[in-house]
């Protein structure tokens, strides 16, 4: 018999379908083939991109030439542009503004061939710290009500360039989505005094059949409604709305987390193409006729999602998703591979 | 400039990057080959598929055997099972219930290689007809809320058979983003005493640059902020909450919409792959603590996504769409194409 479960953040259901249940055998794809031919974001090709926005390098090295850890450039093809005021208007029942934003890229290592999941504690933690110096940089244009930080891995995820980078989004509106997930929180916490994420880590923790890894402050596991086989969720145990209330030490801590988590998905799935997403606090909300901060009611974390399947007009139209392999399921698997 | 469009319904921002812009030849992809070898829904392989519920079948024919013009059968492989209780519980913050739901295939011709677009006016009136009669019937189970018809035509849309069909999934609960609608469209009711989605119709049919057909009782157009490149709605002129509330003998019209819609996208884009959606009133809506039926804030519509551009985790994580082709430019090319 299916099952309906619901995500108790957003309300959304989904079906779990252990009929359809597949083994991650039958979810390999072919994985792209690394291609630094012409890569702009490989060490000595500093100059096929825009002028750095920040680098981590060494005390020797010059912007924009070689000696780099992680580098931020202006994405080449902006979404959105940083230049211009909002001018917002209307016409009829339609509302517009200018596509006021930041659109930049995060190359996390000179080395093209340097997966996430391949590099050491120390070195990933850099990228993980520069998400926060960009957050916070970010935060102080009044334009700006949301950033976004994210990762495509794999064509069929997005990525147009095979050399590991994230990206960064900052918007001038909240989106849909975050909304929808600051509103869930803000009602749980309304009614219960209590956060629903700190809920959800405390009965994970406790049950642990949908958990994948845990470290002194975070734990990942297969969220209780995920959408897609192999959806992993990776929270901080300790209640922090904003990511970049993370410290420098603990950076190497998130780095060790994500290093295992996808290690183990990239050998469960056979180098599957999977997107990830950083869900953190507004940098301005509006409450009570005020633009503010959240004070309590969120907690940062990151949602990855594997594409697995093929997500079908069901899925599209309705936000009401078939997932064929039970989230205890995958965990199992993913508590399973060694690394 | 990028621009930022609201969806006045849902609030969703898009953003419409003209800079990326792409002519229709730069999204034709490969069309599946239809190859009727072993398919289950070609006249004559009756007894391949579960026994019908419903047809449309000349008088001399006997159910489950040749002779019908339209024929709908149970999933073989269902998301959801129409036996058994619902067995709602709860587990800490989690909540469930059993898999309850019908889940049906509209087989809309007996010829494999007949698509929806070749079809002439009164042999798609008959499938609309069907979906009228499904929604009815299906519409008196107490136990499901809402009721969803949807077409997935290609592989990468989703369709497991080249045989042009539809499906219905009838759920005890409402799905999210119906949900979403709905209310949207309450809270503009409630407003300005208006249906919104009225409003639209005026609008476009005022404006008619994002106009792609209209007729009698019938418009298309490309939607303000449409997610997708070459996404187009479908209305009813008139305000009807229900697609069942249209009588027999206006289905004809909805199927030359259909017919010259679907047509005009077959030819500017080589047979794209794509999803159309019904969006109709749920039948089970809970107003003032009761079960009821939606009275007039709603405005039913079918909505149909082209697949030509790849999903990044952007969009998935945040539904924050960047479509590459603003909607005037898609509806242009559509008025263009002569059929």
């Amino acid at each position: 018999m299916p099952e309906l479960r619901k995500d108790p953040i957003l309300g959304r259901w989904v079906i779990i379908s252990e009929d359809r249940a597949q083994r991650p055998r039958e979810f390999y794809t072919t994985p792209d083939k690394p291609d630094p031919k012409g890569c702009p974001f490989c060490e000595g090709k500093e100059r096929l991109t825009p002028p750095e926005i920040f680098a981590f390098r060494g005390r020797e090295s010059r912007p924009n030439a070689e000696g780099w850890d992680v580098r931020v450039v202006p994405n080449k093809f902006p979404a959105l542009r940083v230049e211009g005021d909002m001018g917002k208007s209307g016409r009829g029942v339609y509302d517009r503004m200018n596509g006021i934003g930041a659109h930049e890229v995060i190359i996390e290592t000179p080395d093209h061939f340097r997966r996430m999941e391949m590099q050491d504690p120390d070195s990933l933690g850099k990228v993980f710290e520069t998400y926060k110096l960009r957050l916070e940089d970010l935060a102080r244009d009044r334009r700006f009500k949301y950033i976004l930080i994210f990762r495509n891995e794999g064509r069929m995820a997005g990525a147009g360039l095979t050399h590991p980078h994230s990206q960064l989004i900052a918007t001038p509106v909240t989106p849909k989505r975050v909304k929808e997930e600051l509103t869930g929180a803000m009602e749980y916490f309304n009614y219960k005094d209590r956060c629903i994420f700190c809920d959800i880590v405390a009965q994970e923790i406790d049950e642990r059949e949908r958990l994948v890894h845990e470290n002194e402050l975070f734990v990942s596991f297969c969220p209780y409604a995920s959408r897609f086989p192999f959806e992993i969720w990776v929270l901080p145990k300790r209640h922090h709305v904003d990511y970049h209330s993370l410290r420098h030490e603990e950076m190497p801590l998130l780095a060790d987390m994500m290093i295992v988590t996808l290690g183990k998905l990239t050998k469960a799935l056979h180098n599957p193409q999977y997107n990830f997403i950083l869900h953190t606090g507004p940098v301005r909300w509006p409450r009570k006729g005020y633009w503010t901060t959240i004070e309590s009611d969120f907690h940062w974390h990151i949602e990855i999602m594997p594409r697995l399947t093929q997500i079908a007009g069901f899925e599209w139209g309705t936000g009401f998703y078939i997932n064929p392999t039970p989230p205890e399921e995958a965990a199992r698997y993913l508590q399973e591979v060694e690394l």
